[in-house]
């Protein structure tokens, strides 16, 4: 399988919710609907205009979009004033999996971040998502931090 | 001990990186010097201009520096294209511990992210720092997610 990771553009954000809300643990607060929600139109313009935020999308050799992943370059003091790259929002999907597509999504995402200078990159991922976590071991990603949220 | 919430300015920088390299665990790569090496203020100068990032101090009675924090607002599609505040580089001056000083600065920091309407907030903290894991989880966060780091 042959994929293009690309920039995500307006007409992708169809295909962008059904992959988020094609997920068992987070996937159940998202609004499924065509055309989608406003909400997510509104969220991409935002994200869109947003030089420090990379939403990218999978493209198959037929055009379908098969997984997504977002980056989110952030400047700080931390690390000699070097940006952390902040990878969210991966998933693939479902008839995809297993044939090696995150590989090539990450290795796209990778080498995004070196670009742009970033030291770090670092992820949250569910704690029961131990298959995910050894994927991104064998990356290279260490489990080094306990990942924590509020819903506020 | 009242202290004053506000948004860094440049001739914070040097009591920030003081901070920052007073951890036992991520600070032994920032560099201490007077004046603070050029990075930091090309970092600062780049984080200030960025309206999705927010650098905040905690300022004592005197004027002192005596804490630190940073948001950053991450926009996307997930949660209904509801935006996430991501919490980082929370340090409070060693003199000032356990006095109720990281409570009021993370009160102040929630009360940030809910104004910009986040919908959640999250942080990555060392898997070592079982105290602070505590902490966050007095306030609510829960221990939800792994965290991982890669250094590119």
């Amino acid at each position: 399988m042959t994929i293009t990771m690309r920039r995500a553009r307006r007409e992708d954000v169809a295909a962008v919710v059904a992959l988020l809300a094609d997920d068992s643990r987070s996937g159940e607060g998202e609004l499924v609907s065509d055309p989608p929600a406003a909400a997510y139109f509104d969220a991409f313009a935002r994200l869109d205009a947003e030089p420090r935020s990379l939403l990218a999308v999978a493209e198959g050799d037929d055009g379908a979009v098969l997984g997504t992943l977002q980056l989110t370059f952030v400047p700080g003091l931390s690390n000699r004033g070097g940006e952390l790259a902040l990878l969210s929002a991966v998933r693939i999907a479902a008839s995809q999996r297993g044939q090696g597509l995150g590989g090539q999504m990450m290795a796209w995402a990778l080498d995004e971040a070196r670009q742009r200078g970033c030291g770090i990159i670092e992820l949250l991922t569910h704690a029961s998502r131990t298959e995910a976590q050894r994927f991104y071991e064998r990356l290279g990603f260490a489990r080094s931090h306990v990942g924590m949220r509020l819903r506020l």
